[in-house]
């Protein structure tokens, strides 16, 4: 089999992972836990989002943690609208990532719009920031499966995923929401984006846990030439439809198969684990670290 | 790529998963597990092992678990011994589980024999017991990884399965027992036994979930021809090294991830949530339910 020599795990820990926590975590937590992700490696990161702190106050700290987070590294911040973008250009931020969901009806109750809207929206909002010189991340959610349409046609995602690479994006993070991709699934839909756009855009998988899938839906896109996946520290981020399920695959967990693979990936397993017991005590529900997989 | 139409599911939990549960699990409360086990569809079972009952308790009901067991399916009883086989001829039991670690340090410390040692008992053993008609299952333990002895090689993993098979075993169930396997390693060494010995032995992969690659070590094996694994439902049987982890593979995992990929199993998700239901309020860790999945 051909795999590759190294692949780049970009971290979601912060924003993804703490967006539906209901503990307000402390700003110095945060910023601990995102110093000890770079500690022990993490070279791309999900910082926090700009999104409103109305609906969502675990991210009102969002300008403080990229005050203490920006560093030469790809640090992205989560922009759902125009607001959003808006207090973006009051930043030094030069990483941006928007999201919407390839079924119609997840993206309307996340953010009340259509996919239709939402790629309105974000026609302009892209081709602006690239004039500006930002690097911009699309996450795609809902690509395999969504809560309530079932299964979604690979079609669609492939399609609006190339409709964001006419409008310019640098990065496709492809996500399982609900975990219920299968790896002969990831395979077909990665190897069909690889194919069609692997020489234009960044590829990243992302996927959940939910259903112990995870590491074969990355071993299955690793097999479809995908070099890079996002993961959450402690597997944080659990899906807020199914309590105490786990969410995000664990970076350490895919850390731990990719090296034991020969596949470098430059993260250290004890840093990783150094970051979680720093966000550990402020996490409302058990996480994985590493120490308990010893 | 060429996956099978169907999959057999060897369900171990009522054996290998109770096995080092401290709590004593009543014998009713194993024989409704057993049946519930049977109704979801479960044609192949470890039901329980006759090993010393001053060191394993637990097992002690051993012959009463039988009786009650027993049908016309492969219904397997462990015998790590000449005194267990001597307790399976007075049974109606036609299916043996034997065992051997391919560490000499871990067959050591579980059954105080070298692994050559447990091989020169076995041999006449086995030669006896297909002469009598019986169906021989060799579990081999330590595949991949021991725990004392580190990474195993796999050529001695594979001499030891030809040596088996040579022995007249019907059956090889080779585990990664510490969870530390990763796909390249699993398809590498199933594609060995697979060329080498697929044609004289059914081959079975047994893994375990320590470090969440069970999955996508089994994915691996589809594709190494494999189409045979052990599975523990609500992932029962920890790994009695590291407290709180999960050892064997959830049986509802593997069925969810074969169904989901059009692989008849012959399981029903909903009959072995029933039997999880039956068994979890007697073990001492909270167990995967496929409720908590949802």
């Amino acid at each position: 089999m051909n795999i590759p020599e190294e692949v780049t795990i970009i971290e979601v820990g912060p924003r993804d992972g703490l967006q539906n926590e209901k503990n307000q975590v402390p700003t110095e937590a945060k910023v601990a836990f995102i110093k000890a992700l770079k500690n022990a490696g993490i070279k791309e990161m999900e910082l926090t989002s700009f999104v409103s702190p109305k609906w969502v106050p675990q991210m009102s700290d969002a300008k403080d943690v990229i005050e203490a987070g920006l560093d030469s590294d790809r640090n992205f911040v989560l922009a759902p609208n125009r607001k959003g973008i808006d207090r973006i250009y009051d930043t030094d931020v030069k990483h941006v990532a928007v999201f919407v969901g390839v079924s119609s009806s997840f993206n309307k109750k996340n953010i009340n719009k259509t996919t239709e809207e939402s790629m309105n929206e974000l026609q302009p909002i892209i081709k602006e920031l690239k004039e500006k010189g930002y690097f911009v991340r699309a996450c795609i959610s809902t690509s395999f499966y969504c809560p309530y349409e079932g299964k979604i046609d690979p079609v669609d995602t492939v399609a609006l995923c190339s409709q964001f690479v006419e409008f310019g994006v640098d990065e496709l993070s492809v996500a399982d929401t609900v975990g219920m991709a299968n790896p002969l699934e990831s395979y077909e839909l990665f190897d069909r984006l690889h194919n069609n756009l692997g020489d234009k855009v960044l590829l990243t998988g992302h996927f959940h846990d939910t259903r112990g899938m995870a590491l074969a839906n990355i071993y299955a896109c690793l097999q479809a030439g995908i070099t890079r996946f996002d993961s959450s520290s402690g597997g944080l981020g659990g899906c807020p439809f199914s309590p105490g399920a786990t969410g995000n695959v664990a970076t350490e967990d895919v850390v731990f198969m990719l090296e034991q693979m020969g596949i470098r990936t430059g993260i250290s397993l004890t840093g990783i684990a150094e970051a979680v017991d720093i966000i550990n005590p402020h996490i409302s529900r058990p996480i994985g670290t590493e120490s308990s997989h010893d």
